[in-house]
């Protein structure tokens, strides 16, 4: 899943290069980053949903990674359950059947060895077991950002989900953390592709009517004149709301293999290695009695004296400075550019 | 006086281009901020003495002010005793003598009718009284950054100094400014060239023979030469140590006119009207959740978003991030950049 237009790291990204098309890490594009992870069980290949925006620059990016017909392309955003169903319906076409992984692919993995475990753990519960798998994240810390899945501890490496939780409070999160059974919902499922579909058709009835139309032109002459029609009117709901939570008999795998989803510019230090003094310095830069800040400079010497905690980001068109703990509000900065009219730097 | 290269003002200011040259209020070009308000009493004209790294671009950012005889050029600093002296010589040559204002070039003032009348009490004293007269700020603030003078009220416009202090601590400038008879030191002088020579030959001899060589030749074919040889063996010292503070029967003339020395990025906001917030913002900038701040774009679009006291300025080669009550560590930066011969920067 690729087609996100995220603004958290404007200036960094924009429209036309959302988050999963940034080399955050100095190493790959995340998208790459992602795809390559995904080697070891993705032996059939690997499929992108993105959007038309993005698909011609990720085709290049991609370095040969991933075959033209391979990258779906959304007419419109209609969240992860269409996302996950076209392709799902392109896999059925395509091989009859398979186990797909499904997976964001802007998150962070540290640890790529023990992410496929987990992965090849997940991949043979999909299907032995002919159900619903899902990743679950060890939590390390009580995040009340990222919802959580509570594990019946059956002593399988893929247990049984008691539930499905919402982002908690500070509170309950510490409670989800001490408690041993809760694990972050990472939003990477592991599925047979007739699996999923049954189950969009059980839950997700008139989606599933969507895909099918879809699907019946798929191969035709007017494939993509089909899709740009029925697409957009596909009722926009989250995988994780529309089928997970309304489902008995899922399974979790859970595993630490350092995730992040560097939702934002304050999670970009997990990437990098910081200096003494806690600063992640990216590009021509100087900090002095500077602590705990990023400086990113993409071209101009990027300077800093006696600041903490900040975030500091140089790129061709703009600067931006901001504190790590309202990095959130970055987003403020792209909506007050859009009103003001500055298309050029959206 | 014009011939400082200030570098707390980077990355605005460089050693091609200091502080008096730069236009920081965003009407002109501070040395020709402060020809023009000396326009009043200047009546023979105005001498500039800075040095040859400035001088051709000074005399073109000039636009006619000053002819260019009359820009002298150091060819090497040797504090403001050797400047003073040096165009008091010139002065006697060029006119047998007169009352000379001596200033430096790079600070604000905000009303400058109320100067013109502080600077005409000065004159019309030092011309009838022969003395060396001083102009005082009426101090606002109990300011440690600046020496201070305390005079005794004799009920006249020009008042007898009682002595000269060095910057004191917080303490002791509360106290200073609650006697309501300590001003603080401007560096802004008045008096006869005949007279200041006379102090020159009395206190600092050495410096005055130099200063006398260097006159005897001046309009001869060797002039340039031998002011670049005998200049920068002149001993060093500030007009204050080597003379003022030596002298008895010295005037100041008390003066409220928004005096600013503008001395680093914190104070820079003086010059500009902040809004609602504190911020002062120039150029193509965005400001969301920040107070205080001054943002200074010459060309990118700088946005801060949830940042408070903080200094970003933005030019065609680099980006400078500090705390205002930091803005004197600049110049940890400039010597950082010169220890990593970064000569391009300076």
């Amino acid at each position: 899943m690729a087609g996100g237009g995220g603004t958290r790291f404007w200036p960094l990204s924009r429209k036309t290069a959302p988050k999963q098309l940034l080399n955050l890490s100095g190493k790959e594009i995340m998208v790459n980053e992602a795809i390559d992870r995904l080697s070891p069980v993705a032996r059939d290949g690997v499929f992108i949903v993105t959007n038309e925006l993005q698909k011609a620059k990720m085709f290049a990016l991609l370095n040969g990674r991933v075959e033209a017909e391979h990258i779906l392309s959304e007419p419109a955003a209609r969240n992860t359950s269409a996302c996950i169903g076209y392709a799902a319906m392109e896999i059925l076409k395509k091989y009859g059947d398979g186990v797909m992984v499904v997976t964001p692919s802007d998150a962070y993995i540290k640890d790529n060895l023990k992410f496929a475990e987990v992965l090849k753990t997940a991949v043979a519960a999909a299907e032995n077991t002919g159900k619903l798998v899902t990743i679950g994240i060890t939590p390390t810390f009580p995040a009340t950002g990222y919802g959580y899945i509570q594990y019946a501890e059956d002593g399988g490496e893929a247990k049984p989900v008691k539930k499905f939780v919402e982002k908690p409070d500070e509170k309950t999160a510490k409670g989800y953390l001490e408690s041993g059974d809760f694990v972050w919902n990472s939003g990477m499922f592991v599925w047979k592709a007739s699996v999923i579909l049954e189950k969009f058709k059980e839950l997700l009835p008139d989606v599933y009517s969507c895909l099918e139309e879809i699907a019946a032109s798929f191969g035709s002459a007017d494939e993509k004149e089909k899709i740009k029609k029925i697409y957009p009117s596909i009722t926009s709901v989250s995988v994780d709301y529309g089928i997970m939570e309304k489902c008995r008999d899922i399974l979790v795998v859970p595993g630490e293999f350092g995730w992040n989803d560097v939702g934002s510019w304050d999670t970009f230090g997990v990437l990098h290695t910081a200096d003494n003094n806690g600063n992640v310095q990216i590009g021509d830069t100087l900090a002095i009695d500077t602590k705990h800040t990023t400086v990113f400079s993409s071209g101009k010497l990027v300077a800093a004296v006696g600041v903490g905690n900040l975030i500091i980001v140089e790129t061709d068109d703009a600067v931006l400075v901001c504190p790590k703990d309202r990095a959130q509000d970055v987003k403020k900065i792209v909506d007050e550019l859009k009103n003001r009219g500055r298309e050029e730097l959206l």
